[in-house]
């Protein structure tokens, strides 16, 4: 198929689901993304062929949890697979992203790096002498991959750092029981941070192809290790769209990472990198859009990996 | 009995089980509590007789948990019953004093005013401008009560201001529920200083006939509504031993709230206070010694309230 | 007060708060037991000077859960404390009757003998060569107390058979942790069997005075070591109105066992016994208008023992 | 590389790990499984170019949590996707296999076929009009997949039958809330039954074969719809392997399935089908010998699928 076609192929699928935003609602326990706009749609893929993408593609939006994939990179390169996994674990897990149950019941590690519990204690291992420092070690990556300064959404920002109490009272439980070492406030400012990040939608499509190639940028440069990005492409797998992985996995069956400004960023091994946005979420967090094009894109390629 | 005879007693139960601390350890997990001299031993009752008592009797130590007690008559008189029971609820629970797991799978409300969540909620209710304020209103009970200023352990309470971060869990949690208004790190503020409020064993008797004498102080004043201490007296028996508060009902049978500094207040309704102190805790965190004493007075004397 | 003034006194209550059923509902997950006419209400208080009642004491319902102390003090007397408590604990739990989580997460023993594992496993204890044997030992003493043979209503206890399922769950996993010896399905039988027993509010209340004269009946005979009614006292407070318990501690404060048929058979110890009837039940399975009549009851006559 | 080669590097798998076993133990929760010999290693490779294998290959044993894949994959044919996700969910779960506590804190449905609550929910929807009807489902697909008629370990069966309380409390729980029809002690019989049926490692690979080439026997017949098929590759990644799905997705990449007699079923999707042996199982269940050899076949191949 040339680009052209593919052209064809998403303008249908935002055609056929921007208005399915009707049966979801944009987030709102962080006021201030409470404001996006729930009929946004837009679909990119980024091959080696280039780029092509329809819809709502080039307006920014805070990247939330898909910033989990990069600092997690960082995290493995910097420290290794040994350090990171004796303070987080790898498994799924079947409750919600926020929940806390589970370092108390269960070994007290957060059960992986992509609920927010293991991703703040993913955060805490970033290393650098300041929090400008050691938040910059995961804005180099995005740099390098994007070929442009990253900056964040500074209401955003704000608005996650005056309401996340949820993530500090989990911080300060993993402070509790030695998962975190450091200042609590500080790596809860660096989560808030990386969550405020902003991208368009093409951007999660060149972010996901770095992905796909296990990553080498665009023009061929090899950032990371093979090994560390096929990691992390496992767990977008296996727990990148919150507690509706599995089923993501059984109708769409590639590796994705959503977010709750309504970005997801999805990835077909080896060949392309796909952003999708839609502010609408569905009760599990997810872009309602989104994970329809995505289901229906991965239908009629037959990109299911399993 | 007469007040000699009973003195008789008393010094046989601290020669009896003063040994006793062997079984159990000093609490840790707040450094500064681990200096504890796990071999001290003290118990004194308070009655319109007067004072006696017997061992380690003038030796003073931190409330800890016991103040949970005195907070929560302050505020039920200055909120009124609708307003702490619409925060925190009444119901004992099985789980260990520390726990967040029934924060979340529960209804949100931490589920009595005994554990660590429901005290800091409590605490979050105290009125006053200032934080000195707010804790003024804890002091002053105790003060009014007692006929001496009241003063904290400032090692204890840096100790705990500087380890607390299951009590910050606790309390961010509580914050994102809506349970807690105001400044969360000034709330546990007060909760550290009033664990590491300074009495002596002899003093928790004395606050014991208070509590026995349903809000009425030594000398006839009365500080307090009947139904507000009787309450509290209710929550003592239900949840005052951590989870252990059904073996020490079923064991001893009276209305106690202990504290993990090694104190116990312990009260038999319309008669007496006692107070034990015995820093050794056993695995639940309730005095090794103080509850043996306890239970041999409640049977030589048939104490139990059931 | 004389009998004459106490009648009048029940009249009253069981007109105020007769009405109160709208605000409940029958149980219904038991089919047999949606039949009950939620509009039916009485009490009864038996003292040593005679028995007065109002209302409508003489229909006869079944125990439900009220049967679960008589067991217990069956079992009590027949194996001894060590061994009942090292198959069921003495905690109450904010969980609700029917929970299976807590067998898991902690420690394996059902945490108090009053919700339903820890219920099934103390039938689990009764002793016998056959099913008809153990569960006359339960029979034997309420028709001592009573007076009179004791029968079941065959159909609630076939529907409970049919729909019992729940209760199979947690007889099975109990078998599984070994804390149920002999034939699971036996156990339950005997379960369902004197969940199934019939009585009159009246006699509700005579069982009543026989818990709190601790194991004296009327005509004076001691049916039962003084300790053991006590300690099953105990367990009325802390967990006998499901997890209400401590709500009704401070409200109404004596010893109270409620069934989900509507009765309510409630102690003041060392003075009388009182049954309540009233088939609508609040959301935790408690009477409705059972628990209102005892409210005023004991604010009317300070019963409450705290 | 040549079958020959592979022969190798199959030999040199055995012989690199066979004396793991020394870290686990043989499972001996059911009494018949305690018997099996732990130093038992092999494995098996089939691929369109035939078979190769090494080690103890055509010694039979029980497929265990194996035979769940062929039940769900039979369901999900008669029944249709929407019945099935009606009463059991998709979602991953980091609890143990046997956990009961989901069922009741989440959303009732078993969170996923693959765990025991989850498998016996899916046994409850085979059809047919006997339970050896309803069994004969099952081994049909694998007599057809095998070529040769399959039978049970009676010896086995029995053990599981008399000690497998906990499936029991499992199946009571869902028959409570609806998601069992019909009889439980025949649901968890044919539970048992599908546990029991033996199978060699050479097998195992065939079976694997047959879900690589998404539903096709060796010899081309077409046995169920390719989109079922591959539905149930993607539970053996998201949840094959008990609570360690989520590190063995990072370590090894493929879709496989454990039991707890030691065997996996691997699968290279659309390449070819791998069995192990090992009865010497890790602490979550899996065999240590089979980990193992997969882990170092997957890096030395790239097998792994993201």
């Amino acid at each position: 198929m040339n680009q052209a076609q593919l052209q064809q192929v998403l303008e249908g699928l935002v055609a056929d689901h921007r208005s399915a935003h009707h049966l979801g609602q944009v987030a709102d326990y962080i006021p201030e993304l409470g404001k996006g706009d729930p009929s946004l749609a837009g679909i990119a893929v980024w091959s080696p062929e280039g780029l092509v993408s329809a819809g709502d593609c080039r307006i920014p939006f805070t990247l939330q949890s898909i910033s989990k994939i990069f600092t997690l990179m960082v995290v493995l390169r910097d420290r290794g697979e040994e350090e990171v996994f004796s303070r987080v674990g790898s498994e799924p897990t079947g409750d919600p992203f926020n929940s806390i149950v589970k370092l108390e019941t269960a070994e007290r590690r957060p059960l992986n790096p992509m609920i927010n519990a293991g991703a703040i204690a993913v955060c805490g291992m970033l290393e650098g002498k300041t929090l400008e420092e050691r938040f910059a070690r995961v804005t180099d990556l995005l740099e390098e991959v994007l070929g442009r300064p990253v900056s964040i959404d500074e209401n955003v920002y704000r608005s996650e750092k005056e309401t996340g109490h949820r993530n500090r009272a989990l911080a300060y439980f993993l402070k509790d029981t030695g998962v975190l070492d450091g200042d609590v406030e500080e790596v809860v400012d660096i989560y808030f941070r990386q969550c405020s990040i902003l991208v368009t939608c093409e951007e999660l499509a060149r972010l996901g192809l770095f992905v796909a190639n296990k990553g080498v940028t665009l023009d061929g440069r090899r950032l990371l290790p093979r090994r560390i990005v096929r990691l992390v492409s496992t767990f977008m797998v296996t727990c990148g769209m919150y507690n509706a992985s599995g089923e993501f996995a059984i109708n769409v069956g590639i590796p994705a990472k959503s977010g709750v400004a309504g970005g997801i960023l999805a990835v077909v091994p080896e060949r392309f990198g796909i952003g999708t946005f839609g502010p609408a979420l569905d009760r599990k967090g997810n872009s309602i859009v989104g994970v329809r094009m995505l289901r229906d894109l991965s239908r009629q390629f037959e990109l299911s990996i399993f």
